[in-house]
């Protein structure tokens, strides 16, 4: 399967390396970013034929078979629309879009056109989260009652970020992990904000939800973690409570007078969650290759849009709001 | 000193028990309780000369000196009053009564009497709790943006409660937390009750909380941990993070190839805070003798409670409510 | 049942304090120490009616039931014999003699008397031991196959001792608990000393062993860890491995970019060891009042204490020693 | 650099794909194995151009600069003597060789042609031991006085092995580990084998060593863990204790009334030294690039190899050894 990858950012390149070293029956075949001359460094380190400045044309292209939308999530739908319209698949990085009309436009196009699609909702494909998902699955901790996610990213560029981009970039996975984790859905929000200097932008949020299986939520989310990534799930059970931890950065400790100094977790997502990153691409390629349904399509990510959208009225009205 | 201890059901029999044979310079001389029986019980086991039935009987005894008042909520502030009317000292388990205006009216006989007066927030006096408490006034954790509070409880009678005596008896523990831990006040709140079977009772609740200083917390209260007690505490701030863990009940570990498997926490409240509930009284006695006032009196169990009676009417309305 | 504690050093004036408070059925009634100061004030703190200088005074006062013997180790077996012929029972610190003569009139002498003996093997009271030990005896671990048993003390008065006082005093413990984790007997030993500034003194040691049932184990002593008591077992099997692991002195951790600082192990015996320490001399006097035999007696000393001569022997040739 | 690999069984295999997707500038050209078509398969599936039956038409290809030994240990010598005989360098796996004669021939071969040789202890490369070394070279520890090292492997294949075969395959990593950990020369060596059911063949040894320093150190190996892989190191130091545990297999865990249940260790070799064995292969092609000699050359393996020949001899007379 010969996949084009678009925007070569942080993620972008990632997504490009695995998909060209680490990915079974996966090859790169092309790269476009808006700024061309990254486009080509990426292609040129990693023996990419093509290099293209646009969506429009990695699309277009005979050799590509699927793309890997990763470029800002505004471009998102369009690149699915066109790819759909041309018979090709789209593995696209959340969000799925800007708003919930366009996500409907792309779930359109891509069932119109019997493509897959699939979002990057990747801590399903990690093995600690799955971990805790199947032990709920199989009954190990009775009736979920209470889950709580934890985000925190460490300093990277600005330490605010606009509630838009902290709701829908970061948050969306947070309410992702609650749906999956509860097996349940979200009906009711509150959102409290942490101011940052600047006014109207966030240094994190902290959000409160209702399940309509009676089950209560908490999220915590956070930009500036000085101790590195910080991504945590529980879930309180009638019969156990499920954790996931953070990895250490590595397994030595030194234990003297003044205590038993651990490593810091993980710095970021990048040594994070490098085999999720990966695993989501073979799940992906897996699909196609097999003519099935990917997993996690528009209807995951639509409902954890929906509830983003919730708590960004509830963080501008102080309210609860139903979604 | 010579203490005597009203009410001796759980609580009460431990207070009963760590003054007769754990706290320097205190002395157990009289136990009271509506069940008399009970009193003698207690008073026999650990070789008390007096058992009352009443508080007033055993206030007025000429050998008591200071009070532990252990009965229920209602009867708090009367035994405090009293006891600051014939000049005598309490130590008096939270909430310190069932309303704002009869801790009010028990500060002032307290006050005008000279008196001490100490809360049983014994959290304050765990070695864990404080520590972190002391990390963070020590500038290790930079700014506190984040506090999460978790308590809950094992199975112990029935299974759920009513908000009220979920938010007096148990949440005002973790109000208290955020106040220390995060040094602010809290100005506003958002509960979440998880309902049980029983109408009108909860299993559980969540709450948000914003602060003063513009720091946020959550607190995630339970009445039915299939694991035992758990207790922790979270604190993010702009330099680090600081949290309290469960103590287990051991240290063994058998690892298999199922997995590692450690003790489970400490069971409940007896094993969990002996430590605390003996530091508390040895504090309290200390005051006594040496005419100081106790840290955490009258005023931190008002503004604890203020909170809860904030948090039942959002558990009524849905709003959030500020303090 | 009344009790004598004969020696007030660090240890004895904890069984003192534990036999006066925190044993059931137990009352403490004399003191015995060579620094008769030293008896009189601890005599003094918990209210004992008898101080004396001497063990022989003590144990013939009409009010002892049974001693605590907790002087040095050359006097054990005296007492032992005379509390004997006398009808009186004791638990005496380890090693129960300087020789194995000596355990063995000791012994004689216990036996002729029908009364009871136990040796202060308390790690075998201690629950995290206990629960290892429970599990291997359940079949958790399949069959042993290799035991590690650390013990390290903090630095305490000088940090060098002679081989026959770390052997008989320290080590004596680890090879009680090789024996016990076990279940067999050793039969071959190997000593590797660390020696100390002091000619003729060490620092620490390093025990191998060959088990009766074809499994190893190692030892490792130390006597001045910087970073408190260390104190842990791992017993290796073949289908599981179990391990105690030190008990944090809190529950507190504080992670920064530096890494994750928990608290270093309890400090020493004391804290380490409270539960045990009471565990054994409860033990101790059910079996008196009910007339049964110590399951910690006389032979478990001795097989102990006969693998320490081996290991003297080992340090001093080099040579692997048959038991 | 263009690598050819001889030998493809499990750790080949893994050089093999390291160094045809994961070693930035290198790129992997041939593949020999005496089984052709395990060759064939694997030169096949990573796309590489020649498949040799014998090292000896590897070495003479045009197109290798450098070979990878990955096969038997009596070949390893040989592969390196003719490598270097026209000009070209090795990353052999350990042991060098299977006499110190060999290693010495090796070396002169080695030596005279100018060629870069690097020999396969890839813990030195692995984070976290690397993290316990650099603690100790910085001081952190105060003086290493013991040393402790655990390497013990699931049960793979048979659950025995020849003496030979444990103490010059597996306890060589230790024996490296106690020598780059202590910074001093193992000077005597005991060791104690655990028999295994068939005659003259063992399930595990347990060595305790004398070091040059005065420090001393234990070892313990065994060759059929039912809980998966355990690689351990603890350093134990005048000023505190610095350890390697365990990587558990995932983060995750669940705790009911029976306990915390957190995942065992990653099962083996290829996923627990993952990064370990790229980042020495990083370090070779690094080496030969630069004209630097590898750190971890010829003379670090013989020093480990004398020790194992010893503990060989020591398992054989029961003895104490002086290297």
């Amino acid at each position: 399967m010969r996949f084009g990858v678009v925007g070569v950012g942080a993620m972008g390149s990632l997504h490009a390396e695995y998909l060209a070293k680490r990915v079974p029956n996966a090859a790169l075949v092309a790269i476009a970013d808006v700024d061309i001359a990254a486009a080509h460094t990426v292609a040129g380190r990693l023996e990419v034929e093509h290099a293209y400045q646009t969506a429009t044309e990695l699309i277009a292209a005979a050799s590509v078979d699927a793309i890997v939308v990763a470029s800002p999530r505004r471009t998102h739908a369009g690149a699915i629309i066109e790819a759909a319209e041309v018979g090709k698949h789209t593995f696209s990085e959340k969000p799925l879009a800007n708003t919930i009309e366009e996500i409907d436009s792309a779930t359109a196009a891509v069932e119109k056109a019997g493509v897959a699609l699939q979002v990057g909702f990747h801590r399903r494909f990690d093995a600690s989260f799955r971990h805790v998902r199947d032990s709920i699955a199989r009954g190990e901790i009775g009736e979920p009652r209470i889950v709580h996610s934890v985000s925190r990213d460490p300093v990277w560029g600005t330490s605010s970020r606009l509630p838009e981009d902290l709701l829908l970039e970061t948050t969306i996975h947070d309410f992702d992990m609650v749906r999956w984790m509860s097996g349940s859905e979200i009906v009711e929000v509150h959102a409290v904000g942490i101011p940052a200097t600047e006014p109207g932008r966030l240094e994190g949020v902290i959000v409160s939800l209702r399940l309509k299986n009676g089950s209560v939520a908490t999220i915590d989310n956070h930009v500036a973690s000085a101790y590195g990534y910080d991504q945590r799930v529980e879930v309180f059970g009638t019969q156990a409570v499920a954790s996931v931890a953070n990895i250490p950065s590595h397994q030595a400790s030194v234990t003297g007078a003044e205590g038993d100094l651990h490593a810091p977790p993980l710095h970021f997502f990048a040594e994070r969650y490098e085999d999720a990153y990966i695993a989501e691409l073979v799940a992906f390629t897996k699909c196609v290759i097999d003519g099935t349904t990917p997993a996690i399509g528009a209807s995951e990510a639509r409902a954890a849009q929906v509830v983003a959208f919730a708590a960004l009225e509830s963080l501008r009205t102080g309210a609860t709001v139903r979604v």
